[in-house]
């Protein structure tokens, strides 16, 4: 169960309204790696785990501070909304910089909205649940979490360098230190999980059971071999159990496939 | 430029029919962490690469291959829906397993695709290019590669155990194992990367401009503290640059928000 | 069965080109809450009905009157994009007024429908179904028409203000009289429902099935109470069947969760 | 900002693993009018609200509750997993029932959450953003939640007759009680704000601006006149500005369109 | 501007409730290429029409007769779910194949739309705009509706083969007779384009513009020669305008792509 | 299997970067019609092809060349994405042409590409397979495919049209070339399909099954009859079976709709 308080978690206060940032910003609140995404991601993790009580903590945690990362956010775009030009002059409209706000502004954001954040990324596109994952694996997911970490502090360093406001990088530079810990504490959680069980995920399947002649060998299919000078061409695999083999020319292993023909009922070319 | 050749980069032989398992297979052929997706996400990365020529070959080595994988399992999967009864007598409707066999495959693999593969997961939904990820940050993508490798190598184990046919496993056992390289080939290549640079991403983000007081701060947002018993809770931080410090009752730093009227012309709820 | 003819239902000739609103206008053709999402609402909701005769009727009535809305706004868009510049000189190119009209104008309107309306949204997302309902109870949808109708009209509204185009208006001007009935008719036809039935949707559930406790409590779990002074905390219940109350501090009444361990071929973290 | 205890609202407590209901159950968890759903419905209007104060703390208020709404569900849907049959072996895939219910189940629920709940609908279609609207004018938006509590009411009923197991219905009780009392809750409001202001939305629109002949016509465009019975066809309109009035045979109001060509770099089909 | 009458345009009578037919006819009306896909795309080439107005006449013709097509599907498919069984008992439980359509049915069909149809495929997946096109060219149309015909039949005549019921197949007798029409028609009018115009879409583009070095050559890239047994492979080409030419090792013709290094404010990898 | 080699299958070299222009180009990239979509849908079908192995051959030859298409296109975008002004001065913010192309350029290209091409179309919307297919019937595909070659011939025309780049339109002049023979293709395959089959897909069902009265009508049910006037309403059909006859006043074959009631345990609408 949640409760709310009405501050937020750190200031949300522009200097001056930008509808054409309003519309870029939204990317970091509705998109692919925005809040919500983690947010999601966070509080499914913790309710769907079974492992031990400090990492549902944990996970509950974190979910429930992106909440607040969300808020924030939600809050800083409907103030850059403030002043967006829904009712043009014609005089205005002869003016190309205001011209170019209109058309450089999600069109959304007056009609759908009214001058409100919308649950969108920075091409309008809608939030879907298919952005996140909460496998019951926690290996697996933390690796998730921290790629969304990573993804998530490179979009909003790129939306500061986008900005002269300084509210908005103000607000900004919390939301990067935050990242900055929650990068640190994936690869902390990361480090521990590898400790007590193998770095393979799933750890648990026999790998006698795998076709181990190509567990740790790199295939070269593309043209070249710069890809030989990699730390995953030779010496030890990160596992510990092998050493890397570099294949040059990779062979095919399988049979040239014939399916057979489909029943009549299927109705397909006949033959 | 691409060329193709006939074999299958590794058998993929059913012992016999199965329509439901069938529709089960395509979530690592056409799902959030199919085959698709890494193909997909490892040529864009590919493409979209300006750092090093080795890396930019290596990845176009690995999704070259996976376009292989894809193309193992649609061959499966077609032959896994040889005999799926469309064309119900009804003496065969009266029987319950048939009757479930025709409840629990995808109708589409009947009606759409003619006892064909189709390009979606195992609940029918399309592949869409949302999964993936191609940032031009090479530390964060290698993790999202992790990570998918990670779900993937999940996912398909899952699938092993679902099923007892032998040809099925055999060539799952290619794919776990293709899966246990790529987790260790993406392990080599972000130890390496965060060698050269700073593991937070981006490294190059001037750190002094992060709003540092919370940078390493863990903050306990739901009720009781067994989180505290994580290696992300104290001790040095994994960046090396500071130590983590656990925020018992974390407390907001911000505004109570109070958002201006917006003008007539939006005709929101009037004051 | 349909029948067309064609004169449209009221005029839609713009006095001149708009590409840039064009864009825009597309909201209420293809958008959540656009004319597409009414005239599939409202013939799902006819077609569904197993109720009185005059409802599907009334039904009916109104989906074939929105598609010759989606017509209208169809042909209003198609001449909004004549004149549409795709073919850029070197020289116009300068021009930062052409300049922003091709970067605020919907490049599918050139690409993929040359110069003709699409069934999309101002975002050129593609309208889809889950947009809709046809619940089967008259009482539930209509409520869903009553929403629908008022968004919609907010959203005519506002673009009418985005304009000074004198056809457009006068286009929007029917439109907005159009929503004006539309809201006094499921207004009507609520009323109707309503005093048939309990407003509860659904009426035939028996009330001593639900939880009644908290039945008619308000729950306040946003620190403040400002909530305290709406017609929803005190008084009457709106079904004459209660008092409201104002919980002040909501209790949970709830097991703390633990979730046993998944079995060993789920491959779980292992613990 | 938000905080989180980890005693659920409610009890969540099933008599026994059902995989095959855990599927529907995810309707009213993900689905168009799930719990989600209505969360993100809530907090996006209050976070946006322009309005009053105690609208604004409603909105939080209740946003904050459904997300406990989301957390039992989740929790009751991860419990109903419990047992589900990943691991077939060859006698048991020849019972029926067995056979039955691994068709009958989500197979995303085995092999991407490893027997976790989804943020998915019952045909496992992800969540998305397009399913709720935060418009920025409160009776608009009351009125969609109106709805949304209705559709939600219905669906957990239909539920609720679905099962026997005593504890998922105890739980749905609950659910439905507060669904009781949502929709009294936006019956207040809506109540209360068509008091302070007109109830067609937007009530600011100056109504000698819309095409005032066809504000109040019942238009018949399917054959049968059925629908004149209903008190949307005669009568005092329900705003009290006028008399509803019956167009036995609606009459086209518009031109013919014919579209002028468009220009030779557009390459239509030539004339 | 449309009209509706009562009666379907032609009988929708199943012999008995099927609900998991249902749900596999509903590919047919909301799939990609169900009816409302035709209805949408001949409603949107015809308004979009900028030809000769007996091409926008016939496009609006046919879809409006889809419309009644839709209409006839839904009627069939409310029907075939009456009894569909919502409400188990614990003995039916028992029964496998009650449980097998339990499992096998949509259960949407029950818990959203109550026993009605819902605007989406034989997944659940809803139906959505970019299945659609209408492109201002009328021979690239006329082909996608000549395909959507083509994949249309097919599966009409899969379901045909997939039900013994005499109602349903009475009305899919219908049905496929009209696409056997519609499939006459987009031949003709496609033959009477290429004569008025030449074959290759769009062919007003100057064919000098083209690289002409590459415009008859197939080139074979898959190991193998039988490609070379095709009418494509040698002859005349189907334009005219020059022959076939078979490329046994097709080589590249372009640059091997270095990209520069990004702006230091976007943080890609650092190099 | 496949393997990939470094250069291009012809160049891709911009005279100058244009980031406004790289959003359009997207469109034949990873829209409805784009290099992706022939991409997956030729593999697709080749890799399902239960027919003569020259078709899979040439499927799967053509499919391989398109994946080069995508490389070019994607190498391109990323070129003319170099320079995209990411970080504003307040001084340029001024400039009405620097603010147009801010407006005007996707901002994903920035946020999230970091300068890199985006698996999406020209609005930023996400390729997903929901645009192929692949039925199993050869004849219809080759329909689909014909389509697909003629919308995206027409796309890049358009797309050459609304350039004035050498470089850019060199390239283009490429991929204009192979979609003519590519157009060319697969009017040669279906000539021959249609020759060894009848031209009604599918040719295999038995024609007596059908409703042959309506086999061969073109019916009216749009006002005016400017319809007759085609080549599908008189003379002989074009699968040489009938004539084709126009039905001035199509008339309803079927029954009005009457629906039974759903049972009580649905709560549907109380009568
Ligand atoms: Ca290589
Ligand atoms: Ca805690
Ligand atoms: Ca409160
Ligand atoms: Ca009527
Ligand atoms: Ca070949
Ligand atoms: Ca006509």
């Amino acid at each position: 169960m949640f409760f709310h308080i009405k501050e937020l978690q750190y200031n949300a206060k522009p200097d001056r309204p930008d509808p054409v940032y309003a519309k870029k910003l939204q990317e970091v609140l509705g998109g692919q790696f925005g809040e919500i995404s983690v947010m999601m991601q966070y509080l499914f993790q913790g309710w769907n785990c079974r492992g031990e009580q400090k990492y549902r903590d944990m996970l509950l945690d974190i979910g429930t501070e992106e909440m607040a990362h969300v808020e924030m956010l939600a809050t800083m775009i409907a103030q850059l909304l403030d002043g967006a030009p829904a009712n043009v002059q014609e005089e205005a409209a002869k003016d190309p910089v205001i011209h170019s706000v209109l058309g450089g502004m999600n069109p959304q954001h007056v009609i759908v909205s009214g001058l409100g954040v919308t649950p969108t990324d920075s091409v309008g596109y809608p939030w879907n649940s298919r952005y996140i994952i909460a496998s019951g694996n926690m290996l697996a997911d933390f690796r998730a979490n921290l790629n969304a970490e990573s993804q998530g502090r490179l979009q909003v360093v790129r939306l500061y360098e986008s900005t002269t406001d300084k509210g908005v990088r103000d607000m900004l530079s919390f939301l990067i230190a935050r990242d900055t810990m929650h990068q640190n504490q994936w690869m902390a959680a990361i480090e521990e999980l590898e400790a007590s069980q193998k770095p393979i995920v799933p750890s648990t399947f026999p790998q006698d059971l795998e076709k181990q002649e190509v567990s740790y060998s790199f295939m070269n299919f593309s043209q070249g071999e710069e890809s030989r000078n990699g730390r995953w061409a030779s010496g030890p695999s990160m596992d510990g159990q092998a050493q890397f083999e570099y294949i040059h020319e990779p062979k095919a292993m399988g049979q040239i496939p014939v399916l057979g023909q489909a029943p009549a009922y299927i109705h397909n070319s006949p033959i």
